[in-house]
This record gives structure tokens, sequence and C-alpha cells, in this order.
């Protein structure tokens, strides 16, 4: 009885704070996307393929999310567009209230589009509000075709799921229409891109279809 | 503080079925492996690489842990060994509850070797005790070579790693040896295996070695 208790505390603190997170981003105008996947499965090098297109047009920040080191915000300080690392120490989630911090030290008013990078982990990422508008998942081919029914919360309720490493997919025996058929499954309005940020497939389609989501506002995205 | 009172039992809870099944296994002379590793990093590749050399010479049974699917438990039965799944519903690690259910519906007397594999994710499952001797855990080359870094939890108190699909490599980038410098600080005496399940490289000695450990008994394992 204690711990459901506590765990529901747990959960309605953390959806406070996330409320609080989206009303901030309303306010200022900020698109904000929470971008969710597995260790190693290529976010990313997915950012570093796509904000140098995106940051073209519109103004884009970064939440590097991770239980250890600075890493991924020093990949991405590299791109010239504000980041800011989060660290859980030892975590296997962000909270709203860690992100609350975040965008603490970021000018949002100077912004238009915030991403956080959740940290690599397909599972309890996807229990915790961050305050964002979209959800975007990571799978990469070299993880199998087989996963999205295996970790179904990856792919419930996310606005698009990015297929990433398909310069790989000859070596890894990948069934890509498996897969879509999985996510489809569980997700029939998803967005779906096959990427590569080492070639640049899909790249582009992914940056724009940002862009358009950025673009038409918050709040009534469907599949593309 | 209602939270951490009861995490701390939640923990407990753990540990006394942990310190149950352990003494279970030394009752009846299994020795007992929790694998560990991210989705998709090649856990059940490689116990389909290895159960066969070594279920000739000792006798060998799996607990499949998922969240979802029985997937993993039915490529390991076609390897015509014990098998029993174990659904997480979600859940993000297994406990040691969970697979106290697991053990009392297979023969554990038949058994030298009791593998557990976890949960696909690089953080929960390094938390919980599952009453195992021994914690084997799984880096695929395509996640990349910064990654024992980042997911310290993974790394630190295990007896082995396995570097997994190194038939990859060529084609990922990966530094094998600045992996195996970011596991030699994090943990200086795991053992250390180069493996691919594709082609076979490193799973005789991947197998050799945990037939060893198994032979010399338990809780006195060190590098090899």
């Amino acid at each position: 009885m204690m711990k459901i208790e506590t765990l529901r505390n747990v959960f309605e603190k953390n959806d406070q704070a996330a409320d609080q997170n989206r009303a901030e981003f309303n306010r200022l105008d900020v698109t904000c996307v929470n971008l969710l996947g597995g260790a190693g499965a290529g976010k990313t090098a997915t950012l570093e393929a796509i904000v140098p297109q995106l940051s073209k047009r519109i103004r884009v920040g970064v939440l590097e999310g991770d239980l250890a080191t600075t890493r991924d915000a020093e990949r991405i300080a590299a791109l010239d567009v504000p980041v800011v690392q989060l660290l859980t120490d030892g975590g296997c989630h962000l909270n709203a209230t860690l992100v609350q911090h975040g965008i603490a030290s970021l000018a949002l008013t100077d912004l238009d589009l915030l991403v956080i990078e959740n940290v690599g982990n397909p599972i309890c990422p996807a229990n915790f509000d961050l305050g964002e508008h979209l959800r975007i998942s990571v799978l990469s081919v070299t993880e199998g075709d087989d996963k999205p029914q295996k970790y179904p919360l990856l792919f419930k309720n996310v606005d698009a799921v990015l297929i990433t490493k398909c310069d790989l997919a000859p070596y890894v025996n990948f069934d890509i229409e498996r897969a879509k058929g999985e996510i489809r499954t569980l997700n029939p309005t998803a967005a779906i891109f096959e990427t590569s940020a080492k070639t640049g497939v899909g790249v582009h389609e992914t940056a724009a279809w940002i862009q358009s989501v950025v673009r038409r506002g918050r709040g009534a995205v469907t599949g593309a």
C-alpha cells in the first residue's frame, strides 16, 4: 500500500512540474520535443545531423540527459547552439523538475524549438512527462526488427519514430517492413522516418517534419 | 522522506528474496549468472551461440526476462534447454521475487548452470540482486565505444564484459582499446571478451570461461 501511495506522489509531483514547464513553453512560444531511445541508439548522432539543418531556419536549443559525463553536451555545443547537460547521477530517466533547472540556464525567449535528449533507456523515460509537446523515439537497425513489440512503451504515445543507422541494415538482417508493421500495430498515427546520420538518408525529411511541427504550432500533431 | 523509506523497503524485500534464491542455488550446487545489457545489445544472440557449446558438457537452464512477448524464450527453447519466460509487464528490471517464481517452474536439481537474461536496459537491472553468483554485461560495438563511462552501473561490480557484434566494428568506428580502457577504469578485474555471435569470434573463449567458473565453484571469481 505504501509503495503505491508513494509512487503516486512521485508521478503527481512530476506531472505538476511538467505542467509548469509546458505552460512556460507555451507562454514563450517554444515547441518542446522529448527524444527517447535506448543507449547507443543514435539519439545524439541524429541531433548532430538534423540540428544544423534546423538552425538555419529556426532557433534551436538542447537539453542533454545522461547518467554521467558531459560528452553529449560537448558534441551538441560543437554545433553552435545553446545546450545544457542534465546529469541524473545514475538515475534511469529525466524528470520534469530536473528539466525545470535546465531551462533556467537557457534563454528560452531566444528559442523556437527545445529538444530534450533523454537518458539512453528504452523503458523508464517513457513514464515521465517533462512538459514536452511532442515525443520522438529512436530505434536503430542494429537493435533488431523485433524490438517494437518487446519494448512497447517506447513506441506508444509518440508522434514520430526514427529508424536510425539504416546504412547498417545490409549487415544485420533488419526487416524494415516487419519493424514498421510492429510500430504501426502499437501506434497507427506516428510518422516513421528511415534515417542514417552517416549517409544523410532521411535527415532532410526528419528535419523538415520537425520544422513543420514547430510552424503549425502544438497540440494538433498527427502522423505525416 | 516517505519516498526514501519505501524505496528502502523495496530493496530490502528484494535482497531477502535474492538471499533465499542464492541459498537454494548453493544447496543444489547450481551456479547462477545474471546477464545484463541494453535493448538489442545481443544478449539472446550470445546465448544462442554459447549455450550449445556449454550444454555438451554441463546442464544449462535459462530464465528469460522481458517486458512483453515470449520471443526470447522461444529462441532459447529451440536450443533444447529448459527455459522459462519472465514477463515484467512493462517493468524495467527483474526482481528476485519474480526469479523465485521462475525457478519454481524449472527442475533446478537437473542443472549445473542457470543463466538469467535480464530485461534490456543498461541502468535499472544493475540495482537489483537476483541471487546470482556472477554478473556478465554485454556491450555491442554498435552502441559506441564511449558508453562504459556514460553507463557506469553496467560495468562496475560485474565479473565479465562481452563486447558483442564485433563483426560490425569496421562499419561503426568502434575503438576497441578505448572501450576496454573505459571498462578497466570502472572495473579493473572484469574479464573482457570480444565476440560475434554471427562469425563465432570469441564464442568458444566465452563459453570456456563460463564453464571454468562453474567448475571452480562460486564466490572466488576474478578477471581472466
